[in-house]
């Protein structure tokens, strides 16, 4: 997998691949600050679950930098740095974070990582502190690339020679530090040198599908074909669909499982139709404080998404508009969770509980 | 129900809203010749099963009247009108327009409409042929206002107050001559004084709900919010909706229904989720000829209406695409197709032999 790098750190500065603009222009857009950073995951520069948790670990490394400058120039003389003046620094950046987008579990997981690293450096001299925390954001970021190729061996085990494999949204290199879960699967089954066909859902209302994951695939030269939202179910009607895989942006305790909205209505086609119903995302995606997909918020964004594209109207003026940006997939639809750890068939609450302490 | 015209015929010209630029312009297209009617069926500036019904029958008769021009011009001195030869170039001119598009059975029953009322006109002048063709078409306009007031009428039984009804695509007064099937039968009881709420799809490719549902409800005074055609299973498995309503663009004699794509995920989305999926469509969209969905061809249209928008790019260029224009809802996925003639619950080849002979 050659040339998709959506998170650039350089040491000093956050790189986001702007994935509101691919695939007409392949931008970065150069995150200095927290609040740079914060507008990068409300606005959808940088998106995809994992992809968010580890922007969030680096936003978090930007954030105590600006602390670490403001005391540098005030107060550094009089040796009056304060670590738990520190700590309360990045828990609130890390909350002001964690508040961006609201269903995607990593961004707490990313930010929850960072500070718990932060615990054991009250001895630390500042410079000391930012190295160790930014060698931990690094570290989620290589590990996410090594949990996906993880997912994609298990994965693919499921995917056999000449699937036609359907995949709803990004869960692709560009939804990660840079493998993908979903795509993930799909890639690691390619390079083992099955004949894979993938049927990319084109995902209104951000179009992730057509902009992004057609991109991403084309670029590898895995054959795909864009379809709209609705043209799924004809397809998986029709035979044309040997499984569904999709990510996943937050995982209850009892495996129902949020992703983008859409999800849910391929998990109940896939049902109709026997049609196996994937799920791949890192155990990171796992959220054990809630007992079920009803207690999951689901984010609701800006009607323009809708009603708008790139400025032309696509509705009449002062139409009401639901945009929901998530589902709840309930866990009896999902034949199999794949993770890092393995595959877990038909997810439930007690195959949960055995499965995520395998976690780091 | 005020000021909404799809189709205009004023006697000598057919006029069509535009329905590519509603709602941003209230535009008409004048057809002068069958190729002009050709040319606006085929790129979508009318479209609805009904509405291209109705359409086809008056592009028969500028088709009629430019052979009688020709004629006339040629031959009337001679007295050489031949009934034989202009039965032939209706034909011709009816098939020509049934290429237009595959799909939709209503085309093909508007062209026979006008192609058998020329059977009896053999002993007929030319001008008194093209005053019964016409008066043929406008019975057939007329009809289809009529036939959607009862649907409208039979399908309000089924509707309660404070219901949330579920649409997919525009079967309204912009589908039809001018009242709706599905539409008609939210009008019908919004009519009555119920209160109700309606969840439009927004129908990708072609946007027709966001662009002609979503206008001609607000137009009303309905209340209507837009969504995604993915969140559609997010709300029905929510609660949020208590039935669907759907038009048609051919029914089996099986009861299997063809309409637009996306129109199967619903039905199957209702079906797990136990919510009432109705097809509202005149008997003239029954199509005993074809045993089951199987035998119903299904149109595919051009890639570049998922791959751009007005002309801007939504995917990287080259990108493979499928675009089924239709689906097939197997009957037994039906809880009942409402007709000028009745509500017809779960629809069988036996029921349904019972009632298309009393379609006109």
């Amino acid at each position: 997998m050659e040339g998709i790098y959506p998170i650039i750190w350089d040491g000093t500065t956050l790189k986001l691949l702007d994935q509101r603009v691919l695939p007409e222009e392949e931008r970065y857009v150069e995150c200095h600050t927290l609040d740079d950073v914060r507008e990068c995951i409300k606005k959808m520069v940088v998106r995809g679950a994992p992809a968010i948790g580890v922007t969030a670990a680096f936003g978090l490394i930007l954030a105590a930098r600006e602390f670490m400058g403001d005391f540098t120039r005030f107060e550094e003389k009089q040796g009056a740095f304060s670590f738990s003046k520190f700590q309360a620094k990045l828990k609130s950046a890390g909350n002001n974070l964690k508040e961006t987008r609201p269903t995607a579990v990593n961004l707490s997981w990313g930010v929850e990582r960072i500070i718990n690293k932060s615990q054991n450096l009250n001895e630390a001299s500042p410079s000391l502190i930012i190295r160790e925390l930014e060698q931990e954001a690094k570290a989620i970021f290589e590990e996410d690339i090594a949990v996906n190729k993880k997912i994609g061996e298990w994965g693919a085990k499921l995917i056999g020679d000449n699937y036609t494999v359907l995949t709803h949204c990004n869960a692709g290199a560009l939804a990660t530090a840079g493998y993908g879960t979903a795509l993930g699967v799909i890639r690691s089954a390619f390079y083992q040198g099955k004949k894979i066909m993938v049927y990319a859902d084109e995902t209104r209302p951000f179009l992730q599908g057509s902009r992004l994951t057609a991109w991403e695939l084309q670029k590898e030269g895995i054959p795909v074909s864009l379809i709209v939202d609705g043209a799924a179910g004809y397809h998986i009607h029709k035979g044309d669909v040997n499984c569904i895989i999709v990510g996943a942006d937050r995982i209850a305790a009892n495996g129902d499982v949020a992703n983008k909205i859409g999800t849910y209505s391929l998990a109940v086609l896939a049902k109709e139709n026997n049609v196996p119903f994937y799920v791949a995302a890192p155990l990171s995606t796992v959220d054990m404080s809630v007992n079920s997909g009803k207690e999951i918020v689901v984010e609701e964004r800006d009607p323009e998404e809708i009603t708008k594209l790139r400025g032309l109207p696509l509705s009449p003026p002062g139409i009401n508009v639901k945009n929901p940006a998530f589902d709840i997939t309930p866990a009896y639809l999902v034949t199999a969770l794949i993770t890092e750890c393995g595959i877990l068939y038909f997810p439930n609450e007690e195959k949960m509980k055995q499965l995520v302490p395998k976690r780091r």
